[in-house]
């Protein structure tokens, strides 16, 4: 990937996948958690899945190509054409494969849990072989990427800049809240502290 | 649509539109803006896009898929399996066709700003005839459709409860911040008031 560290930085930021291939000649798409490792993503799906059931059939990888893309502002411009997003947005293809090999694959399900929420996964009850196998992991490597992104003000032509209306940046963000414990919840263990705000950055 | 209300639901509080299509025998995914009119829904792409690229070069409409995902929290189980997202997720299919008729698109381009951005457009420069050769609207009837969503505390095995493990929910939430004035907006008008805290809901 040429801009591969760009493309990392993306993917390491963001919260969801959208993950598109091709069933029966139609494209397909389904939103999935993930995770990095190097220059492999990993999905989390169920074998019930479209994904994963195809796979499954298969026998083999599968071409995917995947979108992760996080929102930054508004963009509100003079003109209703100039008006845009402040983004970034990171998209990959490649084969995505099911992760066979049990301790890949739990591995992958640790770096999955750990992007979403930083240091839990070694505080809970970790998976056992029943639901080792109600779980698939896909992997796909990071190979072909591109990376689209805007930042910054508004971009007016100079005729618009006397129109009157308010110009600027809304500024946008996934944040989490104050959470918010399960019935009988009094471990402090793995208590999400971390995740206070700082979700989507 | 059997569940149409659910479906409509979910598209009316979203942002970001993940568009799946097939080209050269290949999935794509690009995020896109849109907004809804009945049981119509329209993208905003440029015509240099993926999609646009295509549906200008076939003259005809071509199956997509498109997913909205709201995310509203994050589950944390006692059992790493029993991890979960609150959200919500629709997805329709249909053939996407590029909107021709100038009126439609102009009424479409307003409907996808009000819908980002109620109430705004009445206030901008709207767009002149070259800007409107730049961009491509694609209409997508909303005819086939489903929504998948969670809600709630964590479900745990009841031999998990006693792990010594925080568990609940962490609420997370697309918000919008304070907004950020371009260099010269000086006009109140359209001043983006109604968007503080209101996205993604």
């Amino acid at each position: 990937v040429p801009n591969r560290e760009a493309v990392l930085e993306v993917l390491d930021a963001g919260v969801l996948a959208h993950v598109a291939f091709v069933v029966d000649h139609r494209a397909v798409v389904a939103p999935m958690i993930y995770g990095r490792a190097g220059d492999d993503l990993y999905l989390h799906a169920s074998v019930a899945s479209r994904l994963g059931r195809a796979l499954r059939r298969d026998r083999a990888p599968r071409h995917a190509e995947v979108n992760v893309t996080i929102v930054d502002g508004l963009v509100l411009a003079r003109s209703a054409f100039n008006h845009s997003m402040n983004y970034r947005s990171a998209t990959i293809e490649g084969p995505a494969g099911l992760v066979a090999d049990p301790a890949e694959m739990l591995e992958a399900l640790r770096i999955i849990s750990d992007h979403l929420m930083p240091g839990r996964w070694r505080h809970m009850r970790g998976p056992n072989e029943k639901e080792m196998v109600m779980t698939a992991v896909i992997r796909i490597p990071i190979e072909r990427g591109t990376v689209r992104a805007r930042s910054g003000p508004p971009i007016d032509e100079p005729e618009d800049l006397e129109w009157p209306v308010w110009a600027g940046v809304v500024p946008v963000r996934l944040g989490s809240g104050e959470p918010i414990p399960a019935p009988g919840a009094v471990s402090e263990s793995g208590y999400p502290r971390r995740l206070g705000g700082e979700l989507g950055r």
